[in-house]
Protein backbone atom coordinates (compact mmCIF):
# COMPACT_ATOMS: atom_id res chain seq x y z
CA UNK A 1 0.00 0.00 0.00
CA UNK A 2 1.23 3.18 -1.05
CA UNK A 3 0.55 5.61 1.78
CA UNK A 4 1.60 9.00 -0.16
CA UNK A 5 2.19 9.44 -3.51
CA UNK A 6 3.81 12.43 -5.03
CA UNK A 7 2.49 15.83 -6.12
CA UNK A 8 3.39 19.35 -8.08
CA UNK A 9 2.98 22.62 -6.68
CA UNK A 10 3.39 25.92 -9.19
CA UNK A 11 5.30 28.45 -7.28
CA UNK A 12 4.36 32.00 -6.37
CA UNK A 13 7.13 33.26 -9.31
CA UNK A 14 5.56 30.94 -11.76
CA UNK A 15 1.95 32.39 -10.64
CA UNK A 16 3.55 36.03 -11.09
CA UNK A 17 4.80 35.57 -14.62
CA UNK A 18 1.64 34.29 -15.71
CA UNK A 19 0.04 37.35 -14.47
CA UNK A 20 2.11 39.05 -16.08
CA UNK A 21 2.16 37.89 -19.20
CA UNK A 22 -1.40 37.41 -19.24
CA UNK A 23 -2.07 40.94 -18.44
CA UNK A 24 0.80 42.74 -21.81
CA UNK A 25 -1.46 39.73 -23.74
CA UNK A 26 -4.81 41.81 -22.83
CA UNK A 27 -2.83 45.39 -23.07
CA UNK A 28 -1.93 43.91 -26.57
CA UNK A 29 -5.36 43.24 -28.04
CA UNK A 30 -6.88 46.22 -25.74
CA UNK A 31 -9.48 43.92 -23.66
CA UNK A 32 -9.13 44.76 -19.70
CA UNK A 33 -9.30 41.40 -17.78
CA UNK A 34 -10.07 39.93 -14.61
CA UNK A 35 -7.30 36.92 -14.14
CA UNK A 36 -7.07 34.30 -11.71
CA UNK A 37 -4.94 31.44 -10.63
CA UNK A 38 -6.00 28.93 -8.18
CA UNK A 39 -4.14 25.77 -6.71
CA UNK A 40 -5.37 22.66 -7.09
CA UNK A 41 -7.29 22.74 -4.38
CA UNK A 42 -9.13 25.91 -6.01
CA UNK A 43 -7.73 27.99 -3.71
CA UNK A 44 -6.52 31.57 -4.73
CA UNK A 45 -3.03 31.70 -5.25
CA UNK A 46 -2.98 34.88 -7.67
CA UNK A 47 -5.20 37.70 -9.36
CA UNK A 48 -5.06 40.76 -11.16
CA UNK A 49 -8.08 43.13 -11.99
CA UNK A 50 -7.47 45.39 -14.85
CA UNK A 51 -8.21 49.03 -15.21
CA UNK A 52 -11.55 48.70 -16.59
CA UNK A 53 -12.21 45.38 -16.13
CA UNK A 54 -16.14 44.79 -15.15
CA UNK A 55 -16.09 44.26 -11.88
CA UNK A 56 -18.51 40.93 -11.46
CA UNK A 57 -16.25 39.24 -13.76
CA UNK A 58 -13.46 38.62 -10.76
CA UNK A 59 -16.37 35.98 -9.77
CA UNK A 60 -16.68 34.39 -13.24
CA UNK A 61 -13.20 34.99 -13.49
CA UNK A 62 -12.72 32.71 -10.36
CA UNK A 63 -15.24 30.29 -11.03
CA UNK A 64 -13.50 29.04 -14.18
CA UNK A 65 -10.04 29.21 -12.81
CA UNK A 66 -11.81 26.65 -10.08
CA UNK A 67 -13.58 24.27 -12.41
CA UNK A 68 -10.88 23.90 -14.68
CA UNK A 69 -8.58 23.04 -11.77
CA UNK A 70 -11.11 20.76 -10.02
CA UNK A 71 -11.82 18.71 -13.59
CA UNK A 72 -8.24 19.14 -14.97
CA UNK A 73 -9.78 19.85 -18.34
CA UNK A 74 -10.66 23.40 -20.10
CA UNK A 75 -14.11 25.01 -18.66
CA UNK A 76 -17.03 24.31 -21.71
CA UNK A 77 -16.87 20.58 -21.93
CA UNK A 78 -19.43 20.30 -20.02
CA UNK A 79 -22.63 18.68 -21.38
CA UNK A 80 -24.72 21.59 -22.21
CA UNK A 81 -28.15 19.43 -21.18
CA UNK A 82 -26.47 19.59 -17.70
CA UNK A 83 -24.92 22.77 -17.18
CA UNK A 84 -26.94 24.79 -14.96
CA UNK A 85 -28.00 21.56 -12.92
CA UNK A 86 -23.93 20.91 -12.15
CA UNK A 87 -23.51 24.89 -11.71
CA UNK A 88 -26.02 25.16 -9.10
CA UNK A 89 -25.68 21.56 -7.53
CA UNK A 90 -21.97 22.45 -7.67
CA UNK A 91 -22.44 25.69 -5.37
CA UNK A 92 -22.54 27.97 -7.96
CA UNK A 93 -18.64 27.50 -8.70
CA UNK A 94 -18.47 24.94 -11.47
CA UNK A 95 -19.43 26.46 -14.33
CA UNK A 96 -19.62 25.76 -18.03
CA UNK A 97 -18.49 29.47 -19.05
CA UNK A 98 -15.37 29.91 -22.06
CA UNK A 99 -12.29 30.59 -20.05
CA UNK A 100 -11.03 28.74 -17.67
CA UNK A 101 -7.52 26.49 -18.34
CA UNK A 102 -6.40 24.05 -16.04
CA UNK A 103 -2.46 24.61 -15.32
CA UNK A 104 -0.78 20.86 -16.21
CA UNK A 105 2.99 19.68 -16.15
CA UNK A 106 4.05 16.50 -16.89
CA UNK A 107 0.23 15.26 -16.71
CA UNK A 108 0.03 16.62 -13.38
CA UNK A 109 -2.62 19.37 -12.66
CA UNK A 110 -1.04 21.84 -10.29
CA UNK A 111 -4.13 24.50 -10.88
CA UNK A 112 -6.04 26.30 -13.00
CA UNK A 113 -6.21 30.07 -14.78
CA UNK A 114 -9.33 31.60 -15.20
CA UNK A 115 -10.21 34.82 -17.52
CA UNK A 116 -13.27 37.15 -17.22
CA UNK A 117 -14.09 40.58 -18.76
CA UNK A 118 -13.74 39.92 -22.63
CA UNK A 119 -16.09 37.61 -24.84
CA UNK A 120 -15.06 33.92 -24.28
CA UNK A 121 -12.21 33.92 -27.27
CA UNK A 122 -10.49 36.68 -25.64
CA UNK A 123 -10.77 35.19 -22.21
CA UNK A 124 -9.22 32.07 -23.64
CA UNK A 125 -6.50 33.75 -25.44
CA UNK A 126 -5.17 35.47 -22.42
CA UNK A 127 -5.43 32.28 -20.34
CA UNK A 128 -3.22 30.43 -22.77
CA UNK A 129 -0.93 33.62 -22.49
CA UNK A 130 -0.69 33.01 -18.82
CA UNK A 131 0.00 29.08 -19.56
CA UNK A 132 2.69 29.83 -22.73
CA UNK A 133 4.25 32.00 -19.92
CA UNK A 134 5.28 29.29 -17.58
CA UNK A 135 5.59 26.23 -20.20
CA UNK A 136 2.51 24.71 -19.20
CA UNK A 137 0.68 22.40 -21.64
CA UNK A 138 -1.38 23.70 -23.86
CA UNK A 139 -5.04 23.17 -23.72
CA UNK A 140 -7.02 23.04 -26.56
CA UNK A 141 -10.68 24.28 -25.21
CA UNK B 1 4.04 53.66 -15.37
CA UNK B 2 1.24 55.41 -14.50
CA UNK B 3 0.63 54.68 -10.64
CA UNK B 4 -2.86 56.39 -10.52
CA UNK B 5 -5.74 57.56 -12.99
CA UNK B 6 -8.31 60.19 -12.65
CA UNK B 7 -11.53 59.62 -11.73
CA UNK B 8 -15.02 60.48 -10.43
CA UNK B 9 -17.36 59.75 -7.39
CA UNK B 10 -21.30 60.91 -7.04
CA UNK B 11 -21.73 62.94 -4.72
CA UNK B 12 -24.03 61.68 -1.52
CA UNK B 13 -26.07 65.22 -2.11
CA UNK B 14 -26.43 63.78 -5.45
CA UNK B 15 -27.60 60.30 -4.77
CA UNK B 16 -30.12 61.40 -1.89
CA UNK B 17 -31.35 63.66 -4.73
CA UNK B 18 -31.66 61.24 -7.02
CA UNK B 19 -33.69 58.62 -4.96
CA UNK B 20 -36.36 61.82 -3.79
CA UNK B 21 -36.79 62.23 -8.09
CA UNK B 22 -36.82 58.86 -8.52
CA UNK B 23 -39.55 58.11 -5.47
CA UNK B 24 -42.04 60.85 -7.11
CA UNK B 25 -41.79 59.53 -10.62
CA UNK B 26 -42.70 55.96 -9.07
CA UNK B 27 -45.76 57.53 -7.04
CA UNK B 28 -46.77 59.55 -9.99
CA UNK B 29 -47.23 56.17 -11.88
CA UNK B 30 -48.75 54.44 -8.91
CA UNK B 31 -45.94 51.84 -8.84
CA UNK B 32 -44.32 51.45 -5.44
CA UNK B 33 -40.58 50.43 -6.14
CA UNK B 34 -37.01 50.03 -4.33
CA UNK B 35 -34.32 51.83 -5.75
CA UNK B 36 -30.69 51.03 -5.41
CA UNK B 37 -27.84 53.39 -6.19
CA UNK B 38 -24.31 51.64 -5.66
CA UNK B 39 -20.63 53.31 -6.41
CA UNK B 40 -18.81 52.78 -9.14
CA UNK B 41 -17.35 49.70 -6.50
CA UNK B 42 -20.76 48.00 -6.74
CA UNK B 43 -21.01 49.34 -2.86
CA UNK B 44 -24.52 50.79 -1.30
CA UNK B 45 -24.59 54.60 -1.57
CA UNK B 46 -28.48 54.94 -1.01
CA UNK B 47 -31.43 53.18 -1.16
CA UNK B 48 -35.06 53.31 -0.57
CA UNK B 49 -38.09 51.13 -0.51
CA UNK B 50 -41.24 52.68 -1.09
CA UNK B 51 -44.07 51.68 0.98
CA UNK B 52 -46.22 48.69 -0.72
CA UNK B 53 -43.12 47.46 -2.59
CA UNK B 54 -42.27 44.01 -2.57
CA UNK B 55 -39.62 42.73 -0.13
CA UNK B 56 -37.23 40.84 -1.94
CA UNK B 57 -37.43 43.14 -4.91
CA UNK B 58 -34.72 45.00 -2.74
CA UNK B 59 -32.06 41.87 -3.58
CA UNK B 60 -32.59 42.09 -7.57
CA UNK B 61 -32.82 45.92 -7.18
CA UNK B 62 -29.20 45.91 -5.58
CA UNK B 63 -28.32 42.73 -8.21
CA UNK B 64 -29.37 44.99 -11.21
CA UNK B 65 -27.41 48.25 -9.67
CA UNK B 66 -24.07 46.26 -9.18
CA UNK B 67 -24.36 44.93 -12.58
CA UNK B 68 -24.70 47.99 -14.13
CA UNK B 69 -22.10 49.44 -12.70
CA UNK B 70 -20.04 46.69 -12.91
CA UNK B 71 -20.87 46.20 -17.04
CA UNK B 72 -20.77 50.11 -17.25
CA UNK B 73 -24.29 49.54 -19.22
CA UNK B 74 -27.99 49.00 -18.92
CA UNK B 75 -28.69 45.36 -17.50
CA UNK B 76 -30.30 43.17 -19.91
CA UNK B 77 -28.19 43.09 -22.68
CA UNK B 78 -26.32 39.63 -22.35
CA UNK B 79 -26.28 37.54 -24.37
CA UNK B 80 -29.48 35.13 -23.55
CA UNK B 81 -27.77 32.03 -24.31
CA UNK B 82 -25.24 33.24 -21.34
CA UNK B 83 -27.38 35.12 -19.19
CA UNK B 84 -28.03 32.27 -16.44
CA UNK B 85 -24.46 30.77 -16.51
CA UNK B 86 -23.01 34.05 -16.04
CA UNK B 87 -25.78 34.78 -12.82
CA UNK B 88 -24.50 31.93 -11.39
CA UNK B 89 -20.76 32.03 -11.90
CA UNK B 90 -21.07 35.15 -11.10
CA UNK B 91 -22.02 34.73 -7.60
CA UNK B 92 -26.08 35.51 -8.02
CA UNK B 93 -25.51 39.49 -8.31
CA UNK B 94 -24.57 38.93 -12.15
CA UNK B 95 -28.07 39.47 -13.78
CA UNK B 96 -29.34 40.36 -17.14
CA UNK B 97 -32.89 41.25 -15.60
CA UNK B 98 -34.24 44.97 -16.77
CA UNK B 99 -34.10 47.63 -14.47
CA UNK B 100 -30.61 48.58 -14.14
CA UNK B 101 -28.58 51.63 -15.63
CA UNK B 102 -25.11 52.80 -14.93
CA UNK B 103 -25.01 56.19 -13.82
CA UNK B 104 -22.04 58.11 -16.52
CA UNK B 105 -20.68 61.72 -16.33
CA UNK B 106 -17.88 62.86 -18.65
CA UNK B 107 -17.85 59.34 -19.70
CA UNK B 108 -17.13 57.96 -16.38
CA UNK B 109 -19.04 55.35 -14.57
CA UNK B 110 -19.52 56.52 -11.59
CA UNK B 111 -21.95 53.81 -10.56
CA UNK B 112 -24.80 52.43 -11.07
CA UNK B 113 -29.09 52.15 -10.22
CA UNK B 114 -31.08 49.65 -10.02
CA UNK B 115 -35.38 49.37 -9.65
CA UNK B 116 -37.15 46.24 -8.72
CA UNK B 117 -41.08 45.87 -8.06
CA UNK B 118 -42.51 46.56 -10.99
CA UNK B 119 -42.66 45.58 -14.41
CA UNK B 120 -39.22 45.56 -16.38
CA UNK B 121 -40.63 48.74 -18.26
CA UNK B 122 -41.73 50.59 -15.20
CA UNK B 123 -38.55 49.68 -13.48
CA UNK B 124 -36.46 51.47 -16.76
CA UNK B 125 -38.35 54.40 -16.46
CA UNK B 126 -37.84 55.38 -12.32
CA UNK B 127 -33.93 54.04 -12.79
CA UNK B 128 -33.81 56.57 -15.82
CA UNK B 129 -36.00 59.15 -13.41
CA UNK B 130 -33.31 58.63 -11.22
CA UNK B 131 -30.36 59.75 -13.69
CA UNK B 132 -32.41 62.52 -14.91
CA UNK B 133 -33.03 64.00 -11.75
CA UNK B 134 -28.60 64.25 -11.37
CA UNK B 135 -28.03 64.95 -15.23
CA UNK B 136 -26.47 61.75 -15.75
CA UNK B 137 -26.02 60.70 -19.35
CA UNK B 138 -29.46 59.13 -20.25
CA UNK B 139 -28.76 55.40 -21.00
CA UNK B 140 -31.25 53.66 -23.52
CA UNK B 141 -31.88 50.20 -22.21
CA UNK C 1 -59.52 35.52 20.50
CA UNK C 2 -57.81 38.19 18.88
CA UNK C 3 -56.85 37.05 15.55
CA UNK C 4 -54.89 40.28 14.62
CA UNK C 5 -53.53 42.79 16.34
CA UNK C 6 -53.42 46.79 14.83
CA UNK C 7 -49.46 48.22 14.05
CA UNK C 8 -47.85 50.93 12.55
CA UNK C 9 -45.54 51.20 9.37
CA UNK C 10 -43.37 53.81 8.71
CA UNK C 11 -43.74 55.69 5.80
CA UNK C 12 -41.19 56.08 2.48
CA UNK C 13 -42.12 59.80 3.04
CA UNK C 14 -40.93 59.75 6.78
CA UNK C 15 -37.99 57.91 6.09
CA UNK C 16 -36.78 60.32 3.35
CA UNK C 17 -37.02 62.83 5.68
CA UNK C 18 -35.42 61.35 8.33
CA UNK C 19 -32.33 60.56 6.08
CA UNK C 20 -32.30 64.12 4.74
CA UNK C 21 -32.19 65.88 8.13
CA UNK C 22 -29.66 63.59 9.73
CA UNK C 23 -27.71 63.81 6.89
CA UNK C 24 -27.91 67.83 7.33
CA UNK C 25 -27.23 67.38 10.89
CA UNK C 26 -24.25 65.38 10.16
CA UNK C 27 -22.84 68.19 7.75
CA UNK C 28 -23.07 70.49 10.27
CA UNK C 29 -20.89 68.83 12.93
CA UNK C 30 -18.75 67.75 10.14
CA UNK C 31 -18.77 63.92 10.19
CA UNK C 32 -19.81 61.77 7.32
CA UNK C 33 -22.15 59.01 8.30
CA UNK C 34 -23.25 56.00 7.22
CA UNK C 35 -27.17 56.28 8.24
CA UNK C 36 -29.38 52.92 8.32
CA UNK C 37 -33.07 52.81 8.78
CA UNK C 38 -35.00 49.54 8.95
CA UNK C 39 -38.51 48.49 9.39
CA UNK C 40 -39.68 46.65 12.70
CA UNK C 41 -38.73 43.31 10.70
CA UNK C 42 -35.41 44.53 10.70
CA UNK C 43 -35.40 44.73 6.86
CA UNK C 44 -33.62 47.83 5.12
CA UNK C 45 -35.97 50.92 4.53
CA UNK C 46 -33.29 53.37 3.72
CA UNK C 47 -30.17 54.34 3.51
CA UNK C 48 -27.34 57.20 2.42
CA UNK C 49 -23.31 56.80 2.86
CA UNK C 50 -22.09 60.10 2.88
CA UNK C 51 -18.99 61.38 0.91
CA UNK C 52 -15.95 60.34 3.13
CA UNK C 53 -17.92 58.02 5.72
CA UNK C 54 -16.01 54.67 6.59
CA UNK C 55 -17.12 52.19 4.02
CA UNK C 56 -17.02 49.34 6.56
CA UNK C 57 -19.13 51.07 9.18
CA UNK C 58 -22.10 50.45 6.55
CA UNK C 59 -22.36 47.75 8.11
CA UNK C 60 -22.48 48.80 12.19
CA UNK C 61 -24.86 51.11 11.10
CA UNK C 62 -26.62 48.45 9.60
CA UNK C 63 -26.04 46.33 12.67
CA UNK C 64 -27.57 48.79 14.97
CA UNK C 65 -30.42 49.56 13.53
CA UNK C 66 -31.56 46.39 13.28
CA UNK C 67 -30.48 45.63 17.23
CA UNK C 68 -32.53 48.74 18.35
CA UNK C 69 -35.87 47.40 15.86
CA UNK C 70 -35.39 44.29 17.51
CA UNK C 71 -35.29 45.08 20.80
CA UNK C 72 -37.15 48.24 21.00
CA UNK C 73 -34.42 50.32 22.86
CA UNK C 74 -31.01 52.23 22.57
CA UNK C 75 -28.53 50.02 21.57
CA UNK C 76 -25.30 49.80 24.57
CA UNK C 77 -27.82 48.99 27.27
CA UNK C 78 -27.24 45.02 27.05
CA UNK C 79 -24.87 43.73 29.96
CA UNK C 80 -21.39 43.98 28.44
CA UNK C 81 -20.79 40.71 30.18
CA UNK C 82 -22.76 39.12 27.68
CA UNK C 83 -22.50 41.74 25.03
CA UNK C 84 -20.02 39.60 22.47
CA UNK C 85 -21.71 36.31 22.82
CA UNK C 86 -25.13 37.41 22.22
CA UNK C 87 -23.39 38.91 19.33
CA UNK C 88 -22.11 35.84 17.66
CA UNK C 89 -25.29 33.69 18.80
CA UNK C 90 -27.42 36.57 17.33
CA UNK C 91 -25.46 36.01 14.05
CA UNK C 92 -23.42 39.16 14.15
CA UNK C 93 -26.44 41.46 13.95
CA UNK C 94 -27.02 41.98 17.55
CA UNK C 95 -24.36 44.42 18.44
CA UNK C 96 -23.95 46.21 21.92
CA UNK C 97 -21.85 48.92 19.77
CA UNK C 98 -23.36 52.78 20.58
CA UNK C 99 -25.44 54.33 17.92
CA UNK C 100 -28.58 52.78 17.42
CA UNK C 101 -31.94 54.05 18.54
CA UNK C 102 -35.20 52.22 17.90
CA UNK C 103 -38.07 54.56 15.87
CA UNK C 104 -41.23 54.69 18.34
CA UNK C 105 -44.36 56.39 17.86
CA UNK C 106 -47.39 56.31 19.87
CA UNK C 107 -45.80 53.37 21.77
CA UNK C 108 -45.09 50.89 18.87
CA UNK C 109 -41.81 50.65 17.38
CA UNK C 110 -41.61 50.60 13.93
CA UNK C 111 -38.28 50.07 13.20
CA UNK C 112 -34.49 51.55 13.89
CA UNK C 113 -32.21 53.77 12.47
CA UNK C 114 -28.00 53.07 12.65
CA UNK C 115 -25.17 55.21 12.27
CA UNK C 116 -22.06 54.72 12.08
CA UNK C 117 -18.27 56.06 10.79
CA UNK C 118 -17.57 58.38 13.98
CA UNK C 119 -17.78 58.10 17.39
CA UNK C 120 -20.47 56.68 19.24
CA UNK C 121 -21.43 60.20 20.67
CA UNK C 122 -21.36 61.58 17.61
CA UNK C 123 -23.26 58.47 15.66
CA UNK C 124 -25.88 58.73 18.74
CA UNK C 125 -26.51 62.46 18.00
CA UNK C 126 -26.68 61.92 14.23
CA UNK C 127 -29.47 59.16 14.93
CA UNK C 128 -30.96 61.36 17.06
CA UNK C 129 -31.13 64.20 14.40
CA UNK C 130 -33.50 60.95 12.31
CA UNK C 131 -35.64 60.96 15.06
CA UNK C 132 -36.51 64.42 15.73
CA UNK C 133 -37.00 65.07 11.60
CA UNK C 134 -40.27 62.97 11.79
CA UNK C 135 -41.36 63.37 15.25
CA UNK C 136 -40.83 59.93 16.85
CA UNK C 137 -40.09 59.86 20.48
CA UNK C 138 -36.60 60.76 21.43
CA UNK C 139 -34.92 58.14 23.25
CA UNK C 140 -31.89 58.88 25.60
CA UNK C 141 -29.43 56.26 25.07
CA UNK D 1 -25.00 71.15 -5.26
CA UNK D 2 -21.77 69.09 -6.69
CA UNK D 3 -23.42 66.09 -8.60
CA UNK D 4 -19.66 64.47 -8.52
CA UNK D 5 -16.57 64.94 -6.59
CA UNK D 6 -12.71 64.19 -8.40
CA UNK D 7 -10.58 60.94 -7.08
CA UNK D 8 -8.28 58.59 -8.05
CA UNK D 9 -8.12 54.92 -9.27
CA UNK D 10 -4.64 52.79 -8.82
CA UNK D 11 -3.36 50.92 -12.02
CA UNK D 12 -3.07 47.85 -12.43
CA UNK D 13 0.63 48.45 -13.23
CA UNK D 14 1.12 49.84 -9.95
CA UNK D 15 -0.60 47.10 -8.04
CA UNK D 16 1.44 44.43 -9.98
CA UNK D 17 4.77 46.51 -9.34
CA UNK D 18 3.40 46.18 -5.55
CA UNK D 19 2.65 42.96 -5.49
CA UNK D 20 6.30 41.77 -7.09
CA UNK D 21 8.46 43.96 -4.56
CA UNK D 22 6.39 43.11 -1.49
CA UNK D 23 6.87 39.47 -2.55
CA UNK D 24 10.71 40.34 -2.70
CA UNK D 25 10.86 41.74 0.41
CA UNK D 26 9.27 39.35 1.83
CA UNK D 27 11.69 36.39 0.36
CA UNK D 28 14.69 38.53 1.77
CA UNK D 29 13.44 37.94 5.48
CA UNK D 30 12.66 34.72 4.70
CA UNK D 31 8.44 35.31 5.51
CA UNK D 32 5.85 33.21 3.29
CA UNK D 33 2.84 35.87 2.89
CA UNK D 34 -0.47 36.31 1.33
CA UNK D 35 -0.57 39.80 0.08
CA UNK D 36 -3.76 41.50 -0.83
CA UNK D 37 -4.63 44.91 -2.76
CA UNK D 38 -7.96 45.97 -2.61
CA UNK D 39 -9.45 49.40 -4.40
CA UNK D 40 -11.07 52.05 -2.36
CA UNK D 41 -14.14 50.24 -2.75
CA UNK D 42 -12.75 47.20 -1.05
CA UNK D 43 -12.69 45.17 -3.87
CA UNK D 44 -9.98 42.64 -4.96
CA UNK D 45 -7.14 44.18 -7.40
CA UNK D 46 -4.42 42.00 -6.91
CA UNK D 47 -3.01 38.76 -4.74
CA UNK D 48 -0.50 36.57 -4.35
CA UNK D 49 0.15 33.77 -1.97
CA UNK D 50 3.91 32.93 -1.62
CA UNK D 51 5.18 29.44 -0.87
CA UNK D 52 4.49 28.28 2.40
CA UNK D 53 2.12 30.76 3.05
CA UNK D 54 -0.47 30.47 6.01
CA UNK D 55 -3.82 29.12 3.59
CA UNK D 56 -6.44 30.77 6.03
CA UNK D 57 -4.03 34.22 6.19
CA UNK D 58 -5.65 34.86 2.55
CA UNK D 59 -8.77 35.72 4.63
CA UNK D 60 -7.23 38.05 7.00
CA UNK D 61 -4.95 39.50 4.41
CA UNK D 62 -8.13 40.27 2.79
CA UNK D 63 -10.09 41.85 6.05
CA UNK D 64 -6.47 43.82 6.55
CA UNK D 65 -7.09 45.11 3.29
CA UNK D 66 -10.72 45.67 2.90
CA UNK D 67 -10.35 47.76 6.99
CA UNK D 68 -7.41 50.10 5.99
CA UNK D 69 -9.08 51.10 2.63
CA UNK D 70 -12.49 51.85 4.30
CA UNK D 71 -10.79 53.72 7.30
CA UNK D 72 -7.85 55.15 5.52
CA UNK D 73 -5.41 54.55 8.32
CA UNK D 74 -3.51 51.84 9.17
CA UNK D 75 -5.32 48.94 11.29
CA UNK D 76 -4.73 48.37 14.67
CA UNK D 77 -5.76 51.50 15.72
CA UNK D 78 -9.55 50.85 17.05
CA UNK D 79 -9.88 51.22 20.65
CA UNK D 80 -9.04 47.68 22.31
CA UNK D 81 -12.31 47.95 24.20
CA UNK D 82 -14.55 48.35 20.92
CA UNK D 83 -12.06 46.07 18.63
CA UNK D 84 -14.58 42.99 18.88
CA UNK D 85 -17.68 44.70 18.65
CA UNK D 86 -16.63 46.25 15.81
CA UNK D 87 -15.43 43.20 14.02
CA UNK D 88 -18.36 41.32 14.79
CA UNK D 89 -20.90 44.02 13.62
CA UNK D 90 -19.20 45.27 10.96
CA UNK D 91 -19.66 41.37 8.89
CA UNK D 92 -16.50 39.98 10.32
CA UNK D 93 -13.75 42.33 7.88
CA UNK D 94 -13.37 45.23 10.07
CA UNK D 95 -10.28 43.87 11.90
CA UNK D 96 -7.85 45.45 14.41
CA UNK D 97 -4.68 42.56 13.31
CA UNK D 98 -2.08 44.52 12.71
CA UNK D 99 -0.34 44.05 8.79
CA UNK D 100 -3.06 46.40 6.78
CA UNK D 101 -2.19 49.89 5.69
CA UNK D 102 -3.81 52.24 3.31
CA UNK D 103 -2.68 53.38 0.15
CA UNK D 104 -2.63 57.01 -0.22
CA UNK D 105 -1.67 59.51 -2.88
CA UNK D 106 -1.97 62.86 -2.88
CA UNK D 107 -3.80 62.62 0.44
CA UNK D 108 -6.86 60.58 -1.95
CA UNK D 109 -7.05 57.35 -0.18
CA UNK D 110 -7.06 54.45 -3.45
CA UNK D 111 -7.02 51.22 -1.51
CA UNK D 112 -5.29 49.22 0.67
CA UNK D 113 -3.15 46.43 1.03
CA UNK D 114 -3.12 43.79 3.83
CA UNK D 115 -0.46 41.07 4.16
CA UNK D 116 -0.59 38.08 6.44
CA UNK D 117 0.98 34.86 7.47
CA UNK D 118 4.23 36.71 9.75
CA UNK D 119 3.65 38.01 12.77
CA UNK D 120 1.97 41.06 12.85
CA UNK D 121 5.66 43.47 12.86
CA UNK D 122 6.56 41.00 9.66
CA UNK D 123 3.31 41.77 7.63
CA UNK D 124 3.58 45.55 8.26
CA UNK D 125 7.24 45.44 6.93
CA UNK D 126 5.90 43.69 3.99
CA UNK D 127 2.74 45.90 3.56
CA UNK D 128 5.74 48.97 3.84
CA UNK D 129 7.40 47.07 1.12
CA UNK D 130 4.39 47.43 -1.34
CA UNK D 131 3.95 51.33 -0.32
CA UNK D 132 7.29 52.35 -1.08
CA UNK D 133 7.54 50.27 -4.67
CA UNK D 134 4.82 52.87 -5.85
CA UNK D 135 5.95 55.71 -4.28
CA UNK D 136 2.40 55.96 -1.64
CA UNK D 137 2.31 58.05 1.80
CA UNK D 138 4.07 55.95 4.15
CA UNK D 139 1.74 55.07 6.86
CA UNK D 140 3.23 54.28 10.42
CA UNK D 141 1.25 51.41 11.74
Amino acid sequence: MSVTKPSLKLTHAAALKALAEAVAYAESIGVPQNITIVDDGGNLLAFIRMDGAKLLSRETSMSKAITAASHRQPTSRLDPALELKLAIAGGGRLTNLEGGLPIIFDGICVGGVGVGSGTGLQDIEVARAALAAIGAEDQQP
